[in-house]
């Protein structure tokens, strides 16, 4: 089997309608009349691959819609509505339904979105959670990821690499490394930055499939090169802690994914404003490298010498 | 475990915002600028629940397109856009997926829509295709549940419980009974009669749980009460021929589900527009109840007596 986007490119692209982007960019793009558009993304979570069965229920449900709201954001635009499919087991009692709810209840009130249908089945295999989320933006203002020029600057939001570490932590029983667990967890993407990016941002993607690999969506659809410099990267106190006694796991910080923080291009003008809105919405952004002609994502050492990656990014197949 | 409608009840009516209509429609409405309102529908189909693996694949993509569009055209929407999530076995070849997109692609074209965006993964489960829909409709016109008054005619469109019998056909070798198995794998909605019932109807829900559920659905929306005239419901000449023989199947007519039909109430006043409408758009309609006060749905027969009924509709936990 071909990687997911060789299969939707194969398969799904030749049935996209002009608003579906080519099935490229994190979110398609609905006009609607009087200067709004409804910026749509989909993404489906199962048990046992995007969540543990024994994690926290109200935390599965979070982070559910959290990871739409983090391609919704990292579009520029303020989430809306959300549709819920679920598939359960019929093992699933009350106690879980009422963690689940109250789960999505608390992040719905934070991300600043509501219920408007979906459907719920019974199902033999695990939990899937499958979410469509509709949010809004002025017309025409959609951060796509086919905007970055060369010159532009590249950024991250938040720091990168916690939650991949946070799921080895959980499977190596190093229960004390709370932060990057709860990175795992809880993903919180940068709405109040996200949604006030647009103007700003010549490109964006949220980070799910790893740094290296979303940054490559945007060089491949912009048709640039980016150049990433290792030693800017943003990293969490313990995630240094842990990069300090495994070397070896530099990897989760550029490949990892589940981050759900953005990777955004703005021209080095913007820089003023980005930093400015950075602080205004106590938001940690990082300059962490330069698109340059070309095209492919390079990693550099301090020396400027390229870092070899072994993995492009998480993929399904 | 409740059922999914008391699970919807009472987990998830909480968290649903206005356009959600109190999760008791077939479809959300998002109002949008301009007297367009957006109506947006969302149904799973899993392996072994709402197909069978050995069903050809391009049925199955069609069919998971058409219970979206079912939905949509009951409300007097017309399809336009929808948003495709697929959880896929390991196991899952080229040659499926080659069979899958076809479907689709065939399916999009008959209903009138494209594909816009979703998400691709890998499951240890059964394939789970979750399907976002949505159409759109002049502002305020949508044909909610709720509308129902007593005196009014009660519709349904097409013939019912083909799909149901079909599917007992399959199971039960009966390869010869063609039309049923084809209303079991490719069912069809009535998407040009839907789209033009605006103005017309008063109340309308698709027949996916079942007629006299889905009537329910409407009698328990609308405050009313329905008579459903057994000798009145419209069957097709192989649904006809099985009766003969397994009268105890009658169940399946009223109760089988997987119509993808639609029922629907007008005022008397409409009858002749509804007929004019039925001619020039080639489909079906029957008469088959009357709108009464009080409350609950009953299935008459010849002699006007209450036929018993033990099973409300297909119902998931």
């Amino acid at each position: 089997m071909a990687d997911e986007f060789d299969l939707i490119s194969r398969y799904f692209k030749p049935l996209a309608g002009p608003e579906g982007l080519g099935l490229t960019d994190d979110a398609a793009c609905v006009p609607q009349a009087n200067a709004v558009d409804s910026i749509v993304t989909k993404d489906l979570l199962i048990e046992g691959i995007h969540f543990r069965t024994q994690d926290p229920v109200d935390l599965i449900a979070r982070k559910a819609l959290a990871v739409n709201v983090s391609d919704c954001v990292a579009k520029g635009a303020v989430p809306y509505l959300y549709w819920l499919g679920l598939a359960l087991p019929k093992r699933t009692n009350h106690t879980w339904l009422t963690s689940f709810s109250s789960g999505l209840a608390a992040a719905q009130r934070d991300f600043g979105c509501s219920l408007a249908g979906g459907d719920t089945t019974a199902t033999t295999g695990p939990v899937v959670i499958s979410i469509t989320l509709m949010g809004t933006i002025s017309a025409k203002q959609m951060i796509l990821r086919s905007g970055a020029s060369e010159g532009d600057d590249i950024y991250v939001s938040g720091t990168v690499g916690d939650a991949a570490l946070g799921l080895w932590c959980l499977e190596n029983n190093e229960l004390d490394k709370s932060e990057l667990i709860t990175a795992y967890q809880q993903p919180s993407p940068p709405v109040l930055f996200g949604q006030r990016l647009k103007g700003l941002a010549s490109a964006s993607a949220d980070i799910s499939d790893g740094l290296l690999a979303d940054a490559g969506h945007i060089a491949s659809a912009s048709n640039v090169g980016m150049a990433i410099w290792q030693n800017k990267l943003p990293l969490s106190t313990q995630a240094a802690e842990v990069l300090q006694s495994n070397p070896d796991m530099w990897s989760c910080i550029w490949a990892g994914g589940d981050d759900y923080q953005i990777v955004f291009t703005a021209p080095p003008a913007a820089r003023e404003k980005i930093t400015s809105l950075a602080n205004e919405t106590g938001s940690r952004i990082s300059l962490v490298g330069k698109v340059s002609a070309g095209q492919g994502v390079q990693l550099l050492d301090r020396a400027g010498e390229i870092v070899q990656v072994a993995s492009g990014g998480y993929t399904h197949f």
